[in-house]
């Protein structure tokens, strides 16, 4: 949707005004290496070229016993705390999850709804978008909150390596498992100048998961396109949406801040950077510590971000994703003073 | 979330100023009568019983072939028809399903806009609520219009009768497939008086579809709660959100000129509005036609309103659904002249 510092009479100085009042990472699972997970899936190639290749040293397996409710409502315990709130003070939350939650019926938010005490107070619902999905829910959480509502929780859960197998090497080697959380609130400054988001169906056999209820059996996760072609298609979706939000804010790249970036992988990552001419201090990177983590992983690098760097009042961060679909967005935010 | 009548400054007389432009239903598959199906799944009891205890006589039984996008698609231009508009109007679509979709990733969404020809153009993301995926939709994207969207497309595809097994007859005698569209856009009158929606997730094992991929293998719809113990849990949450939308605009049920009701079966369609008091011709049933179709159950009820009966500008509409989760919300809406 395009969405370029328009947001009808509901904006002040141009902006949606909404906040991040706080935001958490939880990373659980077996930290398992290049070496380990390469043996396993690729078991020709030296560690070294894989780590090379990949741009990755460590990921999070998680356990098959630990749900995705459980790993949401961990995370949005941390943003509350971060944001000195109590659960009590969420009115909706949010669970992205690109690989179907817990139970596809009923949606698994209810389950994070009810861990955090909240059953009669907030409400919720599933959001899919890929790894774009955080970003889709920043964007519907600030216009909810644009519109009269409190915070709102947004729990960004992804347990991709459920769905591998060394058959498909490819995402094997470079998945891992991650979880951030964020409330988004009423803010008295800052806020969203401009969202801009799209989608290129045609490209949506790049990266798949099939549904186990269509396929007739279980499914894991395939890559069908080569890397560059990949590359390729993120670096133009990628400046097509930073291009559109710094206009509509008026403002060139060199004049934002911070900037946090989809990470697929590691020298994907460096690519990024060099082709949308991003100076390397304002990104956070997570991909060689986590992995690829799908909508986490814009998500978790911000939470770094927001935590490790020295974001000040007024500084605006630059929010872009990109991935299966193939869907795309940027979000510019403004730091609250 | 509690929405009562507060739409922060973006209201106009109280109201969230965005309308429905256009519905359409798409009715698919094989129609399948309750003795065919009851033979199927409770050969001992006999049809006439069967259609009394459920109250429904017919529903649709996709084919395996049809895709949720396909069904999307077909939808939303029915719904654009009945809006005047072209594909290329649309900034969003939300698409409303609650069992995963075609593909888990990319979303599921992905293919359907770039069936519509909107590739480049439009975003979007799969969104799930159980059966009350509907109304969450609506919601959001009347706050997205009301920060600056343009009009935006909602699909709401149920392909329930995919996850069903004889050996769980109760949701094998109700479930059924059905399809809807509502093109939501900025409205110079009318708008959304007020939104209630919770959860309580505390009765999340009333109706299941476990996740494959956690399951370990396929898995089909259960029913673990009672009737009587499902009918009672829906009739306090529907009487809980109606109640706050209609204290939120300072009007009585008796004054809403429609009430658009979750049927879940005809019996029990039956029970709410004699429980909630409703004046039953300003109810659309369908349910005896199509079953029991989740998100579907409202919005189809819905287009069927606003074709068949003579809706006047300035009408109110009370839309309310529950379903798994247990989740549940309500939305007093105003026809615009």
């Amino acid at each position: 949707m395009a969405q370029c510092g328009s947001y009808g009479k509901n904006r002040k100085r141009g902006v949606l005004t909404a906040g991040i009042l706080g935001t958490a990472t939880v990373l659980r699972g077996r930290l398992r290496g290049t070496a380990e997970v390469g043996a396993e899936a690729m078991p020709d190639r030296p560690a070294a070229v894989l780590r090379r290749l990949t741009g990755i040293e460590t990921r999070y397996w998680l356990d098959a016993e630990t749900t995705v409710a459980a790993l949401a409502c961990e995370a949005l315990r941390g943003a509350l705390d971060r944001a000195r709130l109590a659960p009590e003070a969420l009115e909706r939350v949010i669970l992205v999850t690109s690989t179907g939650g817990d139970t596809l019926v009923p949606a698994s938010v209810n389950a994070v709804i009810a861990g955090l005490g909240l059953d009669g107070r907030a409400d919720g619902f599933d959001l899919n978008n890929a790894c774009t999905g955080f970003l889709s829910a920043f964007d519907v959480a600030a216009r909810c909150v644009a519109t009269g509502s409190g915070p709102i929780g947004i729990a960004v859960v992804e347990t991709l390596t459920r769905f591998l197998s060394p058959a498909h090497p490819r995402p094997y080697m470079v998945f891992g498992d991650a979880a951030m959380a964020a409330v988004v609130g009423p803010a008295a400054s800052g806020g969203v100048h401009a969202t801009h988001f799209g989608n290129v169906g045609a490209h949506r056999g790049a990266v798949v998961l099939g549904h186990p209820g269509w396929a007739g059996t279980l499914t894991c996760f395939e890559f069908e396109s080569s890397r560059d072609e990949l590359l390729d298609l993120a670096r133009g979706a990628l400046q097509k949406s930073a291009d559109r939000v710094l206009a509509a804010a008026g403002l060139r790249l060199d004049e934002v801040e911070w900037v946090v970036l989809h990470q697929p992988n590691g020298s994907m990552l460096q690519a990024l950077i060099r082709g949308l001419g991003i100076d390397p201090a304002r990104v956070v990177p997570v991909v060689e510590a986590i992995g690829s983590v799908g909508a986490a992983s814009v998500a978790v690098s911000l939470d770094r971000l927001l935590r490790e760097r020295p974001v000040a009042p007024g500084d605006r961060i630059l929010m872009m994703a990109v991935g299966a679909g193939m869907s795309y967005g940027a979000v510019l935010y403004e730091v609250g003073r």
